[in-house]
């Protein structure tokens, strides 16, 4: 396995397997690697002749209170998980490299970035439109893996792939959680183990969620109304939003449809955010 | 020579011509072709194998209040004049392929559009931005050839390229003038009689400032005082601007430095805008 450090040598090295008809996925990452970085480091590698792993802190979609500074980076270990996981190459540019002095151009998403996390954090997506956005033209693949445990960068993902012409299939992993329930983060380590314990309630939560809409709830006021009460009894320091949107759009519906509304959910236990979601069906799938 | 509609068909053509090892020049135009564009399609066919020349009228680099529904569309006589100049191929989709329902995600430019062109036309570097981000992701280029004429397109193009990781050459043509020395520009059609024979103005204006600044003029305010001295004489029905910036970030300079400012301007002859610009350096060039 190769790291490389350069855009330039990451798209001479996409340049040559391209030419020899080689078929290449990506997966951006900011490192820190867990078992949600690995299922879709997996997912690529089934799919492609050549995987490439990103790893990159991008400052630009951390607000200025946010917790860059203490963000993991396990580096050496990413770079065996990423290896263990399948990967040919670790593409890990420097901030300078990705931002030189000059920087100016950005990727602005104006409506499935509005909401939920935009609004929560502001300049967020611009910061992971762009980065993405640098990121596919860096590593020039065929096909990017992304996880669903993002819901609203999935949305404003596949908005940036369609509206600038990237010529690139996404393919979205399911979220990987812990036995409890806990989705994967990387975040999770910033959790006291009373926290950690506490947490569970956002799993309760969606899952709660699910069953009323499989049950036949059709008014997203009463789930959501549900899903507060749940999310209440872990006491979180804050409950940023629990919602049911259209997963495209990331707008808010008051009806629940038979099938592709989204529940989604942002938890703040002391200063960590914790993130999930999850689809929401009138009839409960077989799977 | 091929039209191409589709950003499907134009993606598989650049795909099977990369894969064939041949290099791929791209020069994006809204049609109307004249003698400047021709000398740029005829830059692209000495430096590719395979010359794209787009045609699209761009909506969203017009604002509420310009010319978008008079500017001219002689398509046919167009794929003529690109075909007889070189081109391969010429890709010219509709406006429903470039912008689908739902199209929500944009490329902005923070710095070098800000001024200028940026002030006096709200959004049209964003227009800029996007659609060239959008033509250089579905023409899949490894040259883009633009003209000097539009001199912070050229600026906003330039840092999109470096800024985004595009991997393509940007190759910046120069003015192209009539024998009086009107630059060359697909509204100079709008120009009643009196209007174009008042036009010279500018391109007297600009090489008055060349002069003045081989002669040792520092002074960027001594200069800029003199173009509008000059302009004024063609009883234009505005000036928009007229001023020295740097080319790269188009600030305004204070003192014409020996080499690389560049002279800037934009002037009404009744609703038709007619911009020009021209290289200043201290010691006069030996072309």
């Amino acid at each position: 396995m190769r790291t490389l450090r350069t855009i330039a040598e990451m798209q001479l090295a996409a340049e040559s397997e391209r030419g020899a008809g080689r078929r290449l996925a990506v997966v951006p990452t900011m490192g820190a690697l867990h078992r949600g970085h690995v299922s879709l480091i997996e997912r690529a590698r089934t799919a492609a002749d050549v995987v490439v792993t990103t790893i990159f802190v991008n400052p630009a979609q951390f607000g200025p209170n946010e917790d860059l500074t203490r963000y993991p980076r396990p580096f050496d270990s990413d770079v065996a998980v990423a290896g263990a996981a399948g990967s040919d190459i670790v593409f890990a540019p420097s901030p300078e490299e990705i931002y030189p002095e000059g920087f100016q151009t950005f990727v602005v998403n104006e409506r499935a970035a509005s909401g939920f996390e935009g609004a929560e954090r502001p300049g967020h997506f611009r910061g992971v439109a762009t980065i993405v956005a640098k990121l596919f033209l860096a590593t020039k693949p065929h096909l990017a893996v992304f996880g669903q445990k993002d819901a609203q960068q999935v949305a404003v993902v596949k908005a940036l792939i369609r509206d600038l012409n990237m010529d690139i299939e996404l393919d979205v992993a399911p979220i990987v959680r812990e036995p409890d329930g806990l989705a994967l983060s990387s975040r999770n380590a910033y959790l006291s183990a009373d926290e950690r314990a506490r947490s569970v309630v956002l799993y309760k939560a969606l899952t709660d969620a699910q069953r009323r809409a499989a049950a036949g709830e059709r008014s997203a006021t009463a789930i959501r109304r549900a899903m507060y009460g749940i999310l209440k009894e872990g006491r979180p320091d804050r409950i940023d939003y629990a919602a049911v949107v259209d997963p495209g759009s990331f707008v808010e519906l008051e009806d629940v449809p038979l099938t592709g509304a989204l529940a989604i959910l942002a938890v703040r236990f002391g200063s960590t955010r914790l993130l999930d979601n999850m689809y929401l069906e009138q009839r409960k799938s077989e799977a």
